[in-house]
């Protein structure tokens, strides 16, 4: 029923039509002078915008300020982000610089201030120096061009940029799928936070789009654990400006489920690009939990086999260990009947009708020392599941956070 | 209201009256060869008992049988336990095991084997040597000092045993609460069990032990934050056995009120041991909330913020990063008022008002050098407060659960 999706070779957040960006090196990342960290989008059509936030009861003034802007149901048409200073516990003060940076941001795009979204993510407890983002603003010059130097600009202590694209067909016209991401599970002290910027020049309504924004990310960036679950910061945008001009794509039709695929799509590619990033790991760890009750128990389980310091440990060594991955099973809190549990690492069955059977060990060891590791398990209780996603949890993760220093 | 308590100078297991205990190397423990790792505990006079298990829908045959025979309403006077080997995942076998090494057990004692309860702490997936179980117990000797021995038989990973003691006048006569633990938090692979045996001479019924029990373990080891929340076979057994001839304690007076009190401080200390001895631990962490709307919300505010692993990585650092504990208190679930939240690191204020005031942070850092850094956090939105306790996240820690081989 879905259409063909195809990603979109060196895809950004600038891919769809319409959409421009630039960044620059304000100054206020200090721990990183040669990095950009203050980054603008704009779109040439205004645009419907859908929005997932953080649950954290302290949040940043950048995020309430998105949330208050987009429920009053206006189109956007820009976004200013920098990196180095989360804005959050500053008080007051953090709403006055967050619409400052709208309001800055908008005058040197010709937009609106409220047409403007914000975002920050960095240490806690700083201002954010508006001398610097007034004069760095200045400088930040948007084109069609610019998405990749925007991934740079929100990245904090993430090691490379996060960016991708996939488009498809609707009448006869190319729609395409953009996006950046920044740093979340596994990442830096005071910053951690999980950005994740979209853009589409597909047309869509609002509804749909915010319900097709909720279905791609709880099933991709909501399923990457982390050290724990929401941050200050967290925020995931995404703006469609219409500009592929192939017409509405509607809930429910043919389109609309190639629309919801692609977007999926595009938040899974970079949910692993984030795990990858995962500061200090190996490697990056799938956990596929099939034959569930319920898609809640599927997720549990799924969050926290892959969120288990001893799972992510045993990664990291390479180590065989599915009784860790049994344990944080049976703590899960999902329905689990223990003698129809079955678990695989890649395809290497080691554990059937809840007892172990004997495995080529030594084989299982070189397959964990890949790039990826992939556990399934096999409930065998229903039809639900879920696919979770982390990383190895290494002696150099605990070295860079306990180190660094505030 | 309460009376004096007093802790017993080398106290333990066998403090109480008419408790006998002792251990031997029975060969299940191959890993630790010079260690005991199956020792027995006795009561001269049958005991109420009330027990606390994992919440695991993993979990150990030992675990399920003491459930069901505690269900019963009967009486207890005896307990077998072996390290080294969980006796978990191992299917029906596993119920047979138990069942006969609380059989073996009954016939060196003297006891019905229903008097018997079970447990077993180690790896999981392996059944239990019933030869060598057999074997060994006929070596073992109780006596009224092998409560230390038997301290040691339950440890795993553990670097040393913990006990302790504590007594109290009632009615012009002493009353002694002894008890043992083992490795909680931070703890070994495949061994992620936490086992606590406590026993006392008080004469207390069934209902009130039960209630006083869970009372004690909620705020104590309940409120030890460690890799997850619950293994396949974590325990507490409650034995009364009424020796000190004191006559009853009754909930709601006095002596009631003194045996609770009594209870949770031994629990207290217990916990603080199983947290020092954290795998890999430089330092323990007490984090203490204050000033909740509720119980609940104080209980998730301190586990949340104790078993975050950005917050643990800084103790190991002596880092006063307190961004991260704010972070882990904004997505804890806890009702919070940023502007509300005050933050101590021991005795130092570092927020105020939800906001950051200068603090001299050489000082914090030396403070938070010592063997022991509080964090208090005042949320004052209610009366309800909690403390939670876990331990240092080292370099250690990752090498010692990636090394490891099942």
């Amino acid at each position: 029923m879905a259409g063909e999706i195809s990603s979109v070779q060196g895809g950004t957040v600038t891919s769809p039509k319409g959409f421009s960006a630039g960044a620059t090196y304000a100054g206020i990342k200090t721990f990183a002078e040669d990095k950009m960290d203050l980054g603008l989008l704009a779109s040439s059509t205004p645009c419907e915008v859908a929005g997932m936030f953080t649950t954290s009861t302290v949040r940043s003034p950048s995020v309430t300020i998105n949330q208050e802007r987009i429920a009053t149901g206006g189109k956007f048409s820009g976004l200013v982000v920098n990196s180095g200073i989360a804005n959050a516990c500053v008080g007051e003060q953090g709403y006055f610089d967050a619409r400052e940076a709208a309001s800055q941001a908008a005058g040197h795009l010709g937009l609106q201030p409220e047409e403007v979204l914000v975002g920050s993510t960095g240490i806690i407890g700083v201002e954010l120096p508006m001398a610097l983002i007034r004069e760095g603003l200045r400088q930040v010059q948007v084109g069609e061009d610019g998405g990749h130097n925007l991934a740079r600009a929100i990245m904090t202590t993430d090691t490379f940029p996060k960016e991708g694209a996939v488009s498809f067909e609707h009448n006869g016209k190319s729609v395409t799928i953009g996006g950046i991401a920044k740093g979340s599970g596994m990442i830096h002290p005071n910053m951690a936070t999980m950005l994740c910027y979209l853009t589409t020049d597909a047309e869509v309504d609002k509804g749909f789009l915010a319900a097709a924004l909720k279905r791609a990310v709880d099933s991709s960036l909501n399923m990457l654990t982390v050290d724990g679950d929401s941050s200050t910061n967290d925020s995931v945008l995404l703006f469609a400006n219409g500009e592929a001009g192939a017409g509405p794509i509607r809930a429910g039709s043919p389109a609309g489920d190639t629309f919801q695929d692609a977007l999926t799509q595009l938040c899974v590619h970079l949910t692993r690009l984030l795990a990858q990033d995962g500061e200090g790991a190996s490697r990056i760890m799938q956990v596929v939990v099939e034959g569930a009750s319920s898609e809640a128990d599927a997720r549990a389980a799924a969050k926290t086999i892959a969120s288990s310091n001893l799972v992510k440990s045993a990664v990291h060594g390479a180590d065989p260990n599915w009784g860790r991955v049994m344990a944080a099973l049976g703590r899960s809190g999902a329905a689990v009947s223990e003698e129809k549990v079955a678990l695989y690492i890649n395809d290497v069955c080691l554990v059937e009708d809840g007892r172990p059977i004997p495995f080529h060990r030594d084989a299982v060891v070189v397959l964990m020392k890949g790039d990826e590791v992939t556990f399934r398990v096999k409930l065998n209780l229903g039809e639900a599941q879920a696919t979770a996603w982390g990383c190895s949890l290494s002696e150099e993760y605990v070295t860079i956070n306990s180190a660094y220093t505030t």
